[in-house]
């Protein structure tokens, strides 16, 4: 096991219901409020008057910031700050999924800045010494933002994305109601177990050892083909709904990183660039990117997928059979594995590698380079 | 799933050496410290003298209460306030395993309160608006006390020991050094051991479906087994030493109550009688009370149990043989499985019964009562 720091101050208040509690939480950080939104799906099912609702009973004025995009760009919370200093918010209420809440971290630290919001992901902002609280209504379960310091936004006129993280960035409080995510299609639920399963084989490609990390990594994975297949399937299925969410929010709230020395993300960088070129959503690329790299780096990782296989598909599998039984699984809830099925065309390969290059996509642990991007490519094709 | 908060805001500080960082630490809490230890070992194996160079280093000055005992006492925390209070303490530092830690939580809020620390326990005052923070050094792995906000505190007047638990007693910092627990004797070191197995039993049986928290249950136990020999064994063998030392901080620091409801624990309030009126280890009455609990319970629990067999000790495994592999583990490791073995003569037993029956021993799901302590007892002998 690896020296490391175990820190998480976020409250998760979890189940049925469980908004209601959202006001008398909220009117400890001030008596203003930004909410934040995405594209409007929340004041169709009634979530944002739920929300609203609550503010109003504790006497919290707010104002309403709606249009964050599902690859959110940083002119939308450059302008939110602005909106949220002529309010003079003293907290955010982020309402939806993990780019609605990615976005209030940029603009938590951006209310206190001089400088555009993406400075800091661009690496060339001091380090605050402040940021707006943040309270979250999860509408989706994909990333885990709701409970981590993590926070990525996209460039596009650098066709990039940038990624950011500071303590500051913890919300104060996650309200989880699996009900919430009653609505969302059966595409964008498998995209979120795509995700999921996605930041527990991060945290698992690292060269340390740590026993219980690497079981909870199976485990999860495990729980989340099952539940999973069962939330696409049955969009109104609480247990489904309430599992996924829950593993979501587990796989990447720190609890995988004890003992280790902070997982590889080499396929998280190398999705970027599908994300940011022809705005894949971050989950449908991650099913493309994901079983490539597997393949690839397959002599270098036999027996860990060897463990992987053997803990999630049963005891006489292996390597191969994890990778194949993780590309069917994802395949059987519909999401893309191959470039052509997001419409991606072999003439733009090249200027996919081009990205690579220009974003310098790389792992902590499997280094990539323009050869291993082009094989890569080659799986994804 | 059940509804559920899930909040844990203690920073733990993991891996060798790292008792160095806890100057940069502490100076954030002020510049007057107590420093709590137990029976003096950590004035021979040099821990006692890193932890005051820290402060030294940091300008913090310090004063010492020595003699927490194993079973601590309230009288010792009732010293320890006015030690605290005399002193004009900042901050508790307390270097030691769970009763240090247990007794330092009863200082901090008895520091701002004009009664005996008992009180609380007794569930007889008013709630606290403060405590004293507390940053802890553990040298034994056991009670997960360095990552929740329990404590648990004997009486030796009424023989009986009282829990508390509030919000404010989360340690702001833990640091967890495995080479800190070398010392540990086996015995001691078994006693932790079954501990944190006890824990994760106690967060299982729970009427309540929660798959990620049911499968975390068994890879710990299977974990511990596996370490907790290693460490017994090879005392200074790091790897076994910080696996057991992770794990127990995993087993009781909310974790495992993701969508349940907070577990049975009939089973500590058992083995509480055990040490009140023999000063017997609590983990050493764990090992006494879990198998005859067990044992007692097998037709309501033996699905659940069917479960943990497979997980733990293979797939062809049940009921039956998870019991026996537990109670034949806690004995391979030195841990008593008979009340005999701790020279509690079957004279003792009506005393014991007595105590069960003032205490009002019981689970939460499975409820105890005087045939039950009986049965159990009997099992016991």
């Amino acid at each position: 096991m690896e020296n490391f720091t175990s820190y998480n101050p976020t409250k998760v208040v979890f189940g049925k219901g469980v908004v209601s509690k959202l006001g008398k939480e909220a009117v400890k950080y001030g008596d203003k409020a930004l909410i934040l939104i995405g594209k409007g799906s929340v004041k169709k099912n009634g979530i944002l008057q739920a929300v609203e609702n609550q503010l109003d009973t504790m006497g919290i004025s707010h104002t309403l910031y709606e249009g964050i995009k599902s690859n959110p760009i940083y002119q939308d919370c450059d302008k939110a700050v602005a909106q949220a200093q002529e309010f003079g918010a003293e907290m955010i209420v982020a309402v939806g999924g993990g780019s609605v809440l990615d976005s209030a971290k940029a603009i938590a630290v951006g209310f206190y800045a001089n400088h555009s919001v993406w400075d800091f992901y661009a690496a060339q902002a001091p380090r605050p010494a402040s940021a707006l609280p943040i309270i979250s209504v999860l509408t989706l379960a994909a990333t885990g933002s709701e409970m981590n310091c993590f926070t990525v936004i996209q460039n596009d006129e650098l066709r990039t994305k940038g990624s950011y993280g500071n303590p500051l960035l913890y919300p104060k409080v996650s309200f989880l109601d699996p009900e919430y995510t009653y609505s969302v299609s059966p595409a964008y639920t498998a995209y979120g177990v795509v995700d999921l399963i996605s930041h527990c084989l991060e945290a698992y490609f690292d060269t340390s050892n740590s026993p219980l990390s690497d079981y909870m990594v199976s485990d999860i994975i495990k729980l989340a083909i099952e539940y999973g297949r069962k939330a696409v399937a049955e969009p109104n299925n609480y247990d489904a709904r309430a599992n996924v969410m829950w593993l979501a929010t587990m796989a990447l709230n720190g609890s995988l990183d004890a003992g280790k020395r902070g997982g590889d993300w080499g396929v998280h960088g190398l999705e970027h660039s599908l994300s940011a070129l022809y705005d894949v959503p971050h989950g449908a690329g991650l099913a493309i990117v994901y079983p490539a790299w597997l393949k690839f780096h397959k002599p270098q990782i036999a027996a860990k997928l060897d463990f992987l296989a053997q803990r999630v598909f049963g005891l006489d599998k292996n390597a191969e059979d994890f990778i194949q039984g993780l590309e069917a699984f994802f395949a059987e809830i519909g999401a893309p594995t191959r470039l052509s099925q997001v419409k991606v065309s072999q003439y733009q390969h090249a200027e996919i590698v081009t990205n690579f290059i220009n974003t310098r996509a790389n792992g902590q642990f499997f280094k990539l380079n323009e050869g291993v991007y082009q094989a890569i490519l080659n799986l994804m094709a």
